[in-house]
């Protein structure tokens, strides 16, 4: 049975690559798998798959009862595939905590606290000698740039800045150049509706019996996307309304200036003052140095539920 | 923070060797670990010990909040530490399904569907470029040989034939011969208690809201299992009675022959006839070629609830 492989809903661009690069992996090793994805490329992603001239992968919507699926930087079933609890998970490639996963039968899983899944499929490459090609080679690239914010932020490990030197190496590309002008591309979302913004990279998560919502924005000036706030607010009102949500916090990150401005609504929004040691003012809240939802947002809100 | 690496509770020879092992490898590549344990050792893993000169590891009843531990050959929190849902897992390396497990930061984990949690241990030490030497080889060949049954059980894959028969080089042993011998000590069961052979090696599931246990001995000749069959049922009806199980499952294994009989009891027997188109009688079921609790026992079980 053909295998399919994917990321996670609203995919972003280590989702959509790592689904492309392993697919050219598995396959190359002898396996019969297809790269798909859940959703619209984002204009990041977009850039990258132009610049290296490769086609998106086939979008899917669910999966069906026993069909055998690969899971790419994700493994909580609410990111997955609608469906994915009745699919067969034989592998899963992976560089977040695990949380709502589990499987009926055993499985190849390999998570590593980097700051990239590309990251690990490079490794994987190389336990496998089998060789990265040019174009494989700028899609890795361009996920570990897009994850790490061009390896400036604090998930980036010495493994991923390795990494990126030999990718660069193989890929022929100016990395810095490139990633700048491909971060820069991600950050025009003037043709976005403020329901879209919110929801663009949104994570839910459990804080005790709370549910939160962290969506993130990356941008090379935040007042840009501060001149929207009032229809920003609206929407994360409606959706609090809609969807029972305890808290919700909109991060809109500056890649240039690595900061961050925080839009913050909720019942719990007291969580976050403590998380922060913040006075919320407007609603808002200056996040200086924070540039990392994994590292630098969860964990403190973790801590002080 | 030295973090403490340990298998699972009752532990079996892969439980005891995986942590000992991975404890080599760790400090190898320059990490602060200590080797652990969660119980006895059982007469199959102490032949191995004593064959090896090797130390059991060290005993721990929990761990505290924040300590850093790492899991060997399982990842469900009801077969772990006392305390591990509050301590920090930094690592994984485990053949099983993902189950009952869950980490608030990302970590490394390392799982692949092969026999025996050492022959992904000795993929690990090649990956790394370390040397395995001649005890770390006896003792992940004999968790090897435990864990697929001298290889005939059908949880066996490639790889782990593979590591055997390097493994036995390096180790310098005649693999067959002494993973009889190894075998057969575990089978000298003659001074355990009733309640004791049925916690033994006894794994808990949940099958949909029921709450199963599944015990399993190895055995040299199920005839002398079979005459302690009063007080065995016994000691079953008190767990079923004292921990609201709704069905056990009590599996004498025959490691000569490769065949199982099982003792059934609890008040969904009705889930174990469905599952093998037996019917029980004197609550007992001859298993022909059942010898994998993983492969054979547990799937039929959940797919017939």
């Amino acid at each position: 049975m053909e295998k399919l492989i994917f990321g996670h809903k609203s995919p972003d661009t280590d989702t959509i690559c790592s689904s492309l690069v392993l697919a050219n992996l598995r396959t190359k090793l002898g396996d019969s798998v297809k790269a798909c994805r859940l959703g619209e490329p984002n204009k990041e992603t977009k850039y990258a798959l132009d610049y290296l001239n490769v086609q998106a992968p086939q979008l899917i919507c669910e999966v069906e009862k026993d069909q055998e699926v690969i899971l790419v930087d994700h493994n909580e079933f609410s990111q997955s595939a609608d469906g994915i609890k009745n699919a067969k998970i034989k592998m899963v490639v992976d560089h977040h905590r695990i949380n709502d996963f589990e499987t009926a039968e055993p499985l190849y899983y390999r998570a590593e606290p980097v700051g990239c899944t590309c990251t690990i499929l490079y490794k994987m490459y190389k336990e496998n000698n089998v060789e990265i090609d040019k174009t494989m080679a700028g899609l890795m690239l361009s996920a570990i740039i897009s994850d790490t914010l061009l390896l400036k932020s604090p998930t980036k490990t010495v493994e991923d800045e390795k990494a990126v030197e030999e990718l660069a190496k193989i890929a022929q590309i100016d990395y810095k150049e490139y990633g700048l002008e491909m971060l820069k591309a991600g950050t025009d979302l003037s043709d976005l509706s403020a329901e879209e913004l919110i929801s663009l990279d949104c994570k839910e998560c459990s804080l005790n019996d709370k549910k939160a919502k962290i969506a993130q924005v990356n941008s090379a000036d935040i007042s840009v996307m501060l001149a929207r706030k009032a229809e920003i607010e609206e929407a994360m009102k409606k959706d609090i309304e809609q969807n029972g949500v305890d808290l919700f916090v909109f991060v809109i990150t500056d890649i240039i200036e690595s900061n961050s401005q925080a839009i913050v609504l909720g019942k719990e929004t007291s969580i976050f003052e403590r998380a922060f040691g913040v006075a919320l003012e407007n609603d808002e809240a200056y996040l200086p140095g924070v540039v990392s939802r994994k590292k630098q947002i969860l964990p403190p809100l973790q801590n002080n539920v």
